[in-house]
């Protein structure tokens, strides 16, 4: 087994073959608050199916990601990328906090996805960070900000388009980028994963979740949720 | 039957009950080439479910059109909105002009869709116009066009997941927009359609046509084509 990097509460990265490149691996756990994880058999391998599909799809709209190739059932080999200790939450539709918090009209449509931001810090239980702070704590400059802000957008617009076929309806969606050097400068990339552990997908018609939102109620039934996703969007297993 | 007020090479608007709405009727017209229309019997019933499917969707993010209702197999009824004298053409993938002018690899995705400008005018052949020109001859401000190109790309992105889960690779698409007042601010609205008629749309993995480029060698096999398209969104008829 190649050296453990990191374990974070859904995957665990290793190192590869190669310098430029990790061992992505999807693994079952599913993190349902701040201090538990459950075990969700089989989720990590349909987790790995699901995000290799999007994220292969992103390349027809010329969006960039970490991906190199899927290798195995659980693992992919993903582009080594400085990631910015951010994460980018878009959201299209009011509910959740949008409702308790702001007041606004569950279900209300944004005009245009609603972005925020979050530091990836667990033991700060993920605190909202804004933008005049990503810039002043020095984490990011202005331009790369501007740009991943138009990529976020960019990918949020397009997933919301390939799940509407499949009858999803995605109402949010949380994105990690980082820096790297394309050989004549600095971009920044699309990283982690996208699958329904890191959007609130839910049925078109119903709005029955098919997402990590099951877990809290039903976490027997996340299992068959996540398939539907997979067998929706017509991915081969 | 209503006033006639317009008459394209594809559709009809004619005089509803209400000032603010139009009727827009989807003819079985298609235009092949600069003075050649072909009939294409069924056409027009299924370009006026495919549009008012995805202007529909369009919903789900937050982009507004003129689409108030599916009125009947060809008609619907329509926000009157002073559409501005331009098309917008968004192209994802360099085939077309972008080889035999440009010089471009056949098949490059673009990192984002390439927006150009045209003329709506048949007699000009609908020559090409720049951002400055549009500006300069008073058709539109500079914040209109920002937010144009700003819609344009959203909905280009949404479209390209949309017929993405479809096994589609949509490779371009031309738009319209027109200027309405919203009761506080005018405002940049969709118009037109979305239709195998407006769009280059090639099957993911074959790069079958499936859209109004059939025509040019195989005007038969248009409608089973746009049928295609129609049963792959999973549209009802």
């Amino acid at each position: 087994m190649k050296e453990k990097i990191y374990k974070g509460s859904t995957k665990t990265l290793y190192q590869s073959d190669e310098d430029y490149a990790l061992i992505m691996s999807f693994d079952d756990t599913l993190k349902i608050s701040k201090d538990e994880v459950i075990e969700v058999s089989g989720k990590g391998v349909i987790n790995n199916s699901i995000s290799a599909y999007i994220m292969q799809k992103l390349d027809m709209i010329g969006i960039d990601n970490h991906l190199i190739e899927k290798t195995n059932m659980r693992q992919q080999l993903v582009q080594f990328v400085d990631v910015y200790p951010i994460q980018v939450h878009l959201c299209s539709l009011a509910c959740g906090r949008y409702v308790t918090d702001f007041g606004m009209e569950d279900g209300f449509v944004f005009d245009s996805p609603i972005i925020d931001f979050r530091i990836k810090n667990k033991e700060l239980n993920y605190p909202i960070i804004n933008e005049f702070q990503i810039i002043s704590f020095g984490w990011m400059s202005k331009y790369e900000l501007k740009e991943m802000k138009n990529k976020a957008i960019r990918i949020h617009d397009f997933l919301a388009g390939l799940f509407a076929t499949a009858q999803i309806r995605m109402v949010d969606i949380k994105l990690e980028f980082g820096r790297v050097f394309n050989g004549d400068d600095f971009m920044s990339m699309l990283v982690d994963e996208i699958s329904p552990d890191t959007c609130k997908l839910w049925d078109m018609e119903s709005n029955e979740k098919l997402c990590y939102e099951v877990a809290q109620d039903n976490p027997e039934k996340v299992i068959a949720a996540y398939q539907e996703v997979q067998k929706r969007l017509n991915i081969k297993k």
